[in-house]
């Protein structure tokens, strides 16, 4: 074994959401994880390594675009339309794989500083990008954007990304920290015979499939017009049966919710970009009682704007509330689910998510020195989790493991500079602002 | 002078939410600001203290109940009516002065380090509050709460807060950090009767009356049938014409709104509150067009759960998004003023809430060594303002001056042990849970 960690409270994100107190979670030497339980249960006598505060697992941000922290704050807060037209697309365009590199880099650490040691990613570039996360050693899921626009041909991204996964295997990496997966970016950018040929690939490689659903009005009312509705459409086409999560899915029917049910189709819910770009908000109660698995996601940091997956925590359960007018709609332990084994689930995987005997050692450790913890964790389980998500947060984070490896020490990467992580991308924002 | 802080970028959060670069603030020996502007144009040749990133003006908390840090997170999220009158009711029967006062200490040093330096609080025991502000050397306007309930009496809550008025002044404490003022719970747990006298009192005194209206549909709904509205009813008592500012105003009508506004009634403005106990969102451009100056503000940590202003300052922007579908109602200058400036003049005070000659000195110091500000500070106005609102927030914040005075020095209080104030209003927690 490689290691005994030994907390006052640890929180395994078992279906229950149960509170373990003083208790032991073990990194075996393969990084995965042995026993969890409490202490006094626990088996051979082995060294024990004690932390304070609570132990739980890496959250699973299960949408984002993470290169774009170098686009973070651009244009200020243009509307829509007008910020992607005139800021955001000019300057994506301008990104050399170098560049989404280093954005990678930067909101890979500033992730892991955050307990978010998953992230779910659709872009380009997949081999820089798993270069950059294999540097700061979390874990991703790199799903390789497929679009048609000037300067990309979707037949050569598709080609990529079955060819990434045909030589390299569908996860690659010390502790499987990268999976590749199809990014196709919506019905409203692909046509109908795209989508099928995606489709086609990522069925054959078991591979997951990402693709923004129903995220705005306008984009939306269109696809209805054409096609029913997006969910209508993709079932028409075959795109089911394998791995696939929709993003934000801010506009769904009755009707469009049992198709997602029926083909287990699960649903990335980004409360904070919907409710930024004044989208809406998801149906995540109805989807939940439908029985479709809802992970949380933060979009990307260009228009979120940072990679704080606790922030959008708190807001799935405050936007539920709003559009359920009922101040039990999604409660603590339902958001700390969604964050964690959920958005695991979401994505097809029952290798990360929870403190779980055999899953990778995925680990934070959250502490309790701050005002929102002044009783201490000495209070009941349902006072405990409500501190823990309504008051603690990212600024808490002081420890991660991924894969049993210690990738984040006292609120700092292990692994890489930050300082340099933060000067490279700096650079690269500082570049496309000069107009180059 | 006491002091001249020269920073790569200063807020002082004048009504064009300008962006000085390089750029000093003046303390004078009262506490007082002096010059704020460029240092090539800086009167004298005064000695420099430099800091990197960001000096803006401390945050300005409209509305809380402060000492309530000692209930946080009990009863986890049961739905509210079982909320209140299963655990909160119940707890907060048992507070003693000396708990509130623990309550209030721990809550002070907890918004200190947020930056947020003024807090408008509806409480009870304002000697002991204010004790407690006075230590931690924050500032308060403490509203003392006037409710009929066992065990208090109207009346003597009344009379009390007249007393200290005119015993120790409306304003006191160095710095004049503590303001006094009246705090009637609500129409609907008081007669009008009541609510007339407090008004009369308070006018006579031209102080702050601080009162929550139409924050809940149902009391807001009984109220409607009896007296039409409650910015009607509080119209025909001769309640306003003084400093009158109402807390969450979620249900109001265009003709309440227009009372609001002809009276100069402000509102405080508690989106994450509303948000988490299902109350709603209020409407917030229409006041702002209807000329209503609205701050922002916490409410209570034991329904928020936390005392972090900023993260409020976002869920104002976001929530209007959502109610008004447009994404770029409430922009980051916007809401960074909501929080400064227009929190001051919601409470009638020109003497804080923004870096102006003539101002206290409450000043706030964001580092800018964090991913956010990966790209520096030399880049263009709105994203340097997008990047402080929607990125940086209270994580950020590392030291803060009030009346002049450093209370914060690296992102810890100054002059208070935090975890003396921590174990203090702990200790408090865990006497209520184990039922004394
Ligand atoms: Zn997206
Ligand atoms: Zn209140």
């Amino acid at each position: 074994m490689r290691q005994r960690l030994r907390a006052p409270i640890v929180l395994p994100c078992d279906p229950d959401c149960s509170v373990l107190r003083d208790a032991v979670v073990d990194i075996e030497d393969d990084g995965r994880i042995g026993y969890v339980g409490p202490l006094a249960d626990a088996p051979g006598d082995e060294p024990i390594t004690d932390v304070s505060g609570v132990l739980l697992p890496g959250l699973v941000n299960t949408h984002a675009h993470t290169p774009m922290t170098v686009l973070r704050g651009m244009g200020g807060d243009l509307p829509l339309l007008r910020w992607l037209q005139e800021v955001i697309w000019p300057a994506e365009a301008q990104l050399s794989a170098a560049d989404m590199r280093a954005g990678m880099l930067l909101g890979s650490v500033e992730m892991l500083r955050a307990g978010v040691t998953t992230s779910v990613e659709m872009y380009f570039h997949l081999d820089e990008l798993a270069d950059a996360v294999l540097q700061t050693g979390g874990r991703a899921v790199l799903t390789g954007g497929i679009i048609e626009a000037p300067g990309f041909t979707w037949r050569s991204l598709l080609d990529d990304v079955s060819k990434l996964i045909d030589t390299e295997g569908l996860r690659f990496g010390p502790g499987d920290r990268i999976e590749i997966g199809y990014g196709p970016h919506s019905a409203y950018t692909l046509t109908p015979e795209v989508l099928t040929e995606v489709a086609a690939a990522a069925h054959e490689r078991d591979a997951l499939m990402h693709i923004h659903v129903a995220e705005a009005a306008l984009e939306d009312a269109a696809q209805r017009s054409s096609h029913g509705s997006v969910p209508k459409l993709l079932e028409s086409l075959g795109f089911y049966g394998g791995r696939v999560i929709a993003a934000h899915c801010v506009h769904l029917s009755d009707e469009d919710i049992s198709i997602f049910a029926r083909h287990g189709v699960a649903v990335a819910h980004c409360p904070g970009s919907n409710a930024k770009l004044a989208s809406g908000i998801a149906r995540v109660r109805d989807l939940r009682e439908a029985g479709v698995t809802v992970g949380i996601g933060t979009d990307g940091p260009a228009s979120n704007d940072d990679l704080d997956l606790w922030e959008e925590v708190r807001l799935a359960a405050m936007l539920s509330r709003l559009s359920t007018m009922d101040a039990s709609s999604l409660i603590a332990p339902d958001v700390l689910l969604m964050a964690t084994r959920m958005g695991a689930a979401a994505i097809g995987r029952d290798d990360i998510g929870a403190l779980e005997e055999g899953r990778w050692a995925d680990i934070v450790h959250i502490s309790t020195d701050a005002p929102a913890f002044s009783a201490g964790v000495d209070v009941p389980d349902a006072q405990l989790l409500s501190n823990v998500v309504w008051a603690a947060g990212a600024r808490q984070v002081q420890d991660v493991w991924v894969a049993g490896d210690q990738v984040v020490r006292a609120g700092e990467p292990t692994r890489v500079d930050r300082f340099e992580a933060q000067a490279k991308a700096g650079a690269v924002t500082q570049r496309l602002l000069s107009g180059g």
